[in-house]
C-alpha cells in the first residue's frame, strides 16, 4: 500500500492534489445509523480554511464537503462514505520557477527523487491542502465517538518562541491563532506581523487535549495509543516532533517525580499524558506537536535545478507566515480519527465503555 | 488486529510475555536467498540484554534466538521466519503485592481496565522483555537492507539531564550506556549510581542516526517515513517524545534558519533530519526519543488495589536505574524494521536504489 | 475494515450506491509514470455497460470515468488515483413495493438485518452497478501489468445449460454474450428470449483465461493466487461457484489422470489451470465462475415485509434476463486486479519477470 | 505481506515447514477471558492427524499443541496466542530424487521458479502438514464463536466419483472418511483400496455445513462472507473448486427455481447456501470444495530436472491414496476462522447477535 490510508476498523483513504480537480476521502468502517449531512462539515472546514487572517494570504476556497455515498435518509448506511472537496481556487498562475527549481524545505526534491517526475503545481499531493480531507474525516470520527462523550480541543501553545502561559478553553476560538492565552496571542500576532514584513516565517507548538477519554483505548505493543497518535500527528506536514504528557521533560525527571500517583479519586497528576503502556488510563490525553516554520519565504535561497545545478530561488507573491493555527484543526481531526479507530477496535473484542 | 504486528511488506508479528514459556516473532515478507543463521543474532541480543552493568540488576537470561522456520540450507526461503527466545530466568518469586496493587507508571492499571484481568507476572506482555523479539527482527531487517549499504547507529544523548557534548561513534560501544561522549558517560554513570542509592531512577534521550540512507524511502501522506518512524519509536515502552532533525527546536526557528539549502554537493545543513515531505532526501536520518525514568522505584508510592481502594506500594528487591541504554538497540531495531519495510514497498512500485 | 478495499500493494477501495450521486474508486499503490487518461476507460466501460441487448433493459447511463487525482501531464504520479463515475440515470420512479418487501434472492433482507435499515433504491451498495468501479480499476490494473505482456480474456461458456463447444477468441466480441462459440451464442440468445417472455431469468458460466501468465505469481499458504482469485471472483454478486483448471472434474479423476506432465517444452496438459501450490506455473490461467440467474423476475414470489409478515412480491417494469454477459468484463477486471497486486508484491521481494 | 496471515480482526499468522523444527501460528485479536488450555486442541488435532487409516501411510506424529503465550490462569489475556506444534517424525530419509526432479502436481516447480531455490524436504512450506497450524487456530476460532451457539460440520460428500446419498450427521465420525452416508463410505473405501493397489490416488468433494449461523455476518463488496470463505477454502492445498449453496447447479436454473422464497417462518429453501449479497441470511451455510487426487503416485511420470531436462520420476515408498478425509477438519477450521473474524468485525461496528 502506498500510504494513503489510515486506521484499521475506522479506515480513511484520502486522495487529491492541491491543483487537481478535487480532493477527498473514502471512509470504510463507519457504523450505520449515524446522522450525517453536508452541513455537519461546514464549521470544521471553515476552522481549517486558510486565508482568514493577516498572516495568511487571502484565498477564495470555500471547501464545501459533498457526500457522494454512504448516507441515505440522513443517516450513514454502513457502506463507504465518499467525501469530495472540489478545488475551485486553482489559478493558472505561472509555475515557471517551480518547474525548474526545488524549493528548500518542501517535498519537491524528495517527490522528484522518489517518483521520477513532479506535480509542481502548488505542492501537488504534498500540499497542506491535502489536510482538508483529513478535517472532513475528523468530523465523521467525532460522530463515531459521540457515545463516549469526550471533548477534543487543540490550541496553539507557542509561536516564534512565545508561549501561552495558561490554558483558557474559552479563549481558543476568540483569536485567529486558536491560542488559549489571549494576551500571548497578541504577542504572537505581532511577531508574525514582523516576520512577514521581513519575508520570513515562524513555527510553533500545538497542543491537543482529549477530555473525558475513557480508560482502555489502545492496543499492546505496536498499536499503542501513543504510537498511533504519534504517527497520526507526525504524518501532518511541517510537524517535526511529538510529545505525550511530560514528553521530553520526562527524560529529565526522576521516577519519583514522573510517576503519577494513583488514588481512589483518580490519578493525582498527569505527567503520563493519559496513557500508560500504550493504553488510555482514563485521564485527559495531552499531546504536543512541534511545527516547523513554513519553508516558503521571500528571501533568496540556495537550491538546485532538476539536473542538480546550483541555482538561487526567489519566490514572488505572498505566503502564509505560519502554519501553526491551521494545523490546530488538522491535529484535532487526526486525534479524533485515531480514537474512533481504537474505539471500534476495542468494541470488536468486546470491550464495553461507559454506562 | 490487536496491534502485535508492524509493517506492510516486511511484516513482523511478536508474541510472548515476560514470564511465559517463550517470546518470539514471525516475520512475513522477508525475501528469499538471504544468509541467516542463529549465530547472526548473538551480538544484537547481547547488546540489548539487561543485567550487564552496575545500574541494572543481574539476570541470567541468555536470550538465544532459535530459528524455527523459514531458513533452509543457511538461507531464507521466502516463507515466514519464526524466531523463538525461551524464557529461562523466570523465577517463582512471590508476586503478592503485584497481585493486589497497581504499580504507578506501569501498564498494570490500564491492562486491567482494558482486558478485565491481568498477567501480573513481571509486566506480562507490557514488559520490556518484549523488546527482545524486536531486536531479533531488527537483525533480519538489517540483512534485508544490506544492498543499500546504510549504517544505523543509536547512542545515548542524555541521562538525568546530563547531555553528551559531541558524537564520537567509536566511543559508543566503549561504555555500558552506549554514549558517544566518553566523559559525559562517566558523569551519567555517577548520576545513575547516586539515583540508585536513593532508590530512584533516571530517564534520558536516545538518538538514532542512519548514515548513507538513500533518497526516496517513505510514502506520501499517512505512511510518511517520519510518521512511521515516530510510531515505531513511540511504540517502545517508556518513550514519551519523538523528534526528527531539529525537532522541537525547529518550532522556534524562522524559515530562513530552518530550511536546509540545497547545493550541487547536497544539502548544506540537516535540520530536516533527512526527511522532507515524509520521504528521505539522501541526507542522514536523525531521530531522537525521550525516555522516561523507570517507574519501578524503591520509594513508597500511592496507588490503589484492584477494587480501587487507596494503598501504598512498597517494592522490594532491586531494579534497573535507567532503561535508556537498553532502549538504544531496541530503537536501532525499530528503525531498521521501518526502513526494511519501506525499502520493499518502494521496490514494489519499481523504485531502483543504488547502482 | 468494512470490506470495500481489495489488494495489498495495488489496493483499490470502491464506494457508491446505485442511486446515489456517484460511484467510484481510489487506487493506492499504482506505480508512477504510467500513461493514463480518461479515454483509456471508454472501451472497458462500454463493454460492461448494460442495456445494449435485447435481453437487457435499455439504460441511458454513459458511465464516463473522470480522473480526479493521481495523474499529471498524462501520466500517473504515484499518488492515489481517484476515479469517479456519475450516476446520471437515477430515475425518481416509485420504490413503493421495495420500501416494504424484501426481494427474494437479493441482498435486501441481509442488508436490513445487518445494518438495521436499508437503502432500497435499486439495490444501493449491493447493486450490480457497483461493478462499474471495478471495471474502471481493472483498466488501470491492466496498464500496471503491461510489462508482462499477458492477455486476459473472459467469455461466456454457458447460458441456461447451453454450453459453448469450443473457444474461438475472435468470436467473443462478435455477439452480445461475449460467447466464443458463435453458433452456441445463437441458441443462448434464443433461450434468453424465451425466458424473458416467460418473465423468468437464466444463469450461466463465465470463463476467464490469462494467456502468457509468467510463473511465480502468488504467495504461499493464504494468499495463494487461486485463493485470491477465488475471493475476487466470488465477491462479484451472483457468483455461486469458482473453479480453477479442471475444477470439480478434478475431484473425479485419478492422480495419474489429473497430474500435468512436465516436459522440457513445458506442461503437456493444463488441468491445474496454471496454478500449482498457489503459485502460477507459467501455463495459461483457467478460471470459471457459476453465475446464478438474476433474482428479479416477473413472476409473483413469496416474501415478507419489514416486520416479517408474509407477503407476495410482484415486480413491475422490465428486467435483464441474465447477468452472465455483463459479468464477463467484471471478472476480467477482477482477475487483472489480483494479478497486478501480486505482480507488485512479487517485485517487492525482488522477483524479476520477463526479459 | 507475503501471504501467511489471514483475517482482519481475528488474525492468524502461520509458520513452519514440514521438515523444519516446528510449525505453528500466532493469533492476534483473540478476545480476553476465554478459557483455553493445551488439552482443548487434542481432539481436533487427532481428527486431522494422518496415518490412522488403511488409505494413509502410518505416521508417528503426535501433533501436540503447545501454548507459548497469551494465556494466563487458564484464560486468554487478549495478547497474542502463540501455538507451537513440534515436528517429531522428521526422518532423515534420502531425498535424492526430490533434490533433482520436480514432482508433477506438486508445488516444487512453482516454488523453485518463485523463490530461486527449494526446500525439497517433504514439500517444505507447501506441505499439507502446514494445515496442522490451521486446525489449531480453528479450535480457538470456535471458542470465539461460542456465544453464537453455532455448529460447524464438515463431511466427505464424494470420493472417486462415489457420492453420499444422504447426510446423517451421526455417521460422520463413525468412518475414517468422515462420510455422512455409512454405506457410501464402504464403497469409497473399497475404491481407495483398489486405487492404492494400482499405485494411484483419488480426489473427491468435501462439504461444510454451518448450522445456526446468525444473519448479518459478512461485509459488502469485497469482503463478502462467501468471498472470504472461497478464499479460505481455496487456500487449502488440493482444492480446485468452491461452491456455495446450489453452486454450479444454480447456473443451470431459472430465477424462479433458484430464488429461495421468504416466509414468516424463514426461507422455505436454501439454494443460496445461507448467503445473500455476501451476508449471512440466518439459514445454514452450505459450502463445498473440489479436492484433486493426491499428486504423489507410484506410477512413472514425465517431469524435468532443475535445469529443465526431461526426466522420469519414479517415487518409492508409500503414499496416502486420498487427501479428502484429512481436508474435512481443515475446512471446518478455515470456516471457523472466517466466521470468528467476521463476528468480531461485526461487533466493531455495533452489531448485536443473539439475545
Amino acid at each position: 500500500m502506498a500510504g494513503n490510508s489510515f486506521g484499521q476498523s475506522f479506515r480513511i483513504t484520502t486522495f487529491g492534489e492541491s491543483h487537481g480537480k478535487a480532493l477527498g476521502a473514502v471512509i470504510d468502517g463507519c457504523p450505520s445509523g449515524i446522522p450525517l449531512e453536508a452541513a455537519d462539515f461546514v464549521k470544521a472546514m471553515e476552522r481549517r480554511r486558510p486565508g482568514k487572517s493577516s498572516f495568511e494570504t487571502p484565498r477564495s476556497e470555500e471547501d464545501r464537503v459533498e457526500i457522494l455515498s454512504g448516507v441515505f435518509g440522513g443517516h450513514t448506511t454502513g457502506t463507504p462514505l465518499a467525501l469530495l472537496v472540489a478545488n475551485r481556487d486553482v489559478k493558472s498562475k505561472p509555475y515557471g520557477v517551480l518547474k525548474d527549481l526545488f524549493r528548500p524545505g518542501h517535498a519537491d526534491y524528495t517527490y522528484f527523487k522518489k517518483f521520477g517526475h513532479l506535480d509542481y503545481r502548488g505542492g501537488g499531493r504534498a500540499s497542506a491542502r491535502e489536510t482538508a480531507a483529513r478535517v472532513a474525516c475528523g468530523v465523521v470520527a467525532r460522530k463515531v465517538l459521540a457515545p463516549l462523550g469526550i471533548s477534543i480541543l487543540g490550541h496553539t501553545l507557542e509561536v516564534g518562541g512565545i508561549r501561552a502561559a495558561f490554558m483558557d478553553p474559552t479563549a481558543v476560538d476568540q483569536n485567529p491563532l486558536y491560542c488559549a492565552d489571549a494576551e500571548a496571542a497578541e504577542r504572537m500576532l505581532a511577531a508574525l506581523d514582523q516576520a512577514g514584513k521581513e519575508g520570513d516565517s515562524l513555527g510553533g507548538v500545538v497542543e491537543v487535549l482529549v477530555m473525558g477519554c475513557p480508560a482502555g483505548l489502545g492496543e499492546p505493543v505496536f498499536d499503542k495509543l501513543d504510537a498511533e497518535l504519534a504517527k497520526a500527528i507526525m504524518s501532518v506536514g511541517a510537524v517535526k516532533g511529538v510529545e505525550v504528557g511530560a514528553g521530553f521533560e520526562a527524560a529529565r525527571m526522576r521516577g519519583s517525580e514522573n510517576n503519577d500517583p494513583i488514588t481512589s479519586a483518580g490519578f493525582s497528576s498527569n505527567r503520563s499524558g493519559g496513557i500508560l503502556g500504550g493504553i488510555s488510563n482514563g485521564d485527559d490525553l495531552v499531546l504536543r506537536a512541534a511545527v516547523k516554520p513554513i519553508p516558503s519565504i521571500m528571501k533568496p535561497q540556495k537550491t538546485v535545478d532538476r539536473e542538480g545545478h546550483d541555482a538561487v530561488l526567489e519566490l514572488t507573491g505572498r505566503f502564509d507566515v505560519t502554519a501553526v493555527s491551521r494545523i490546530v484543526p488538522v491535529l484535532e481531526a487526526m486525534v479524533s480519527i485515531v480514537l474512533a479507530d481504537h474505539y471500534l477496535r476495542a468494541k470488536a473484542v468486546g470491550q464495553v465503555f461507559g454506562v
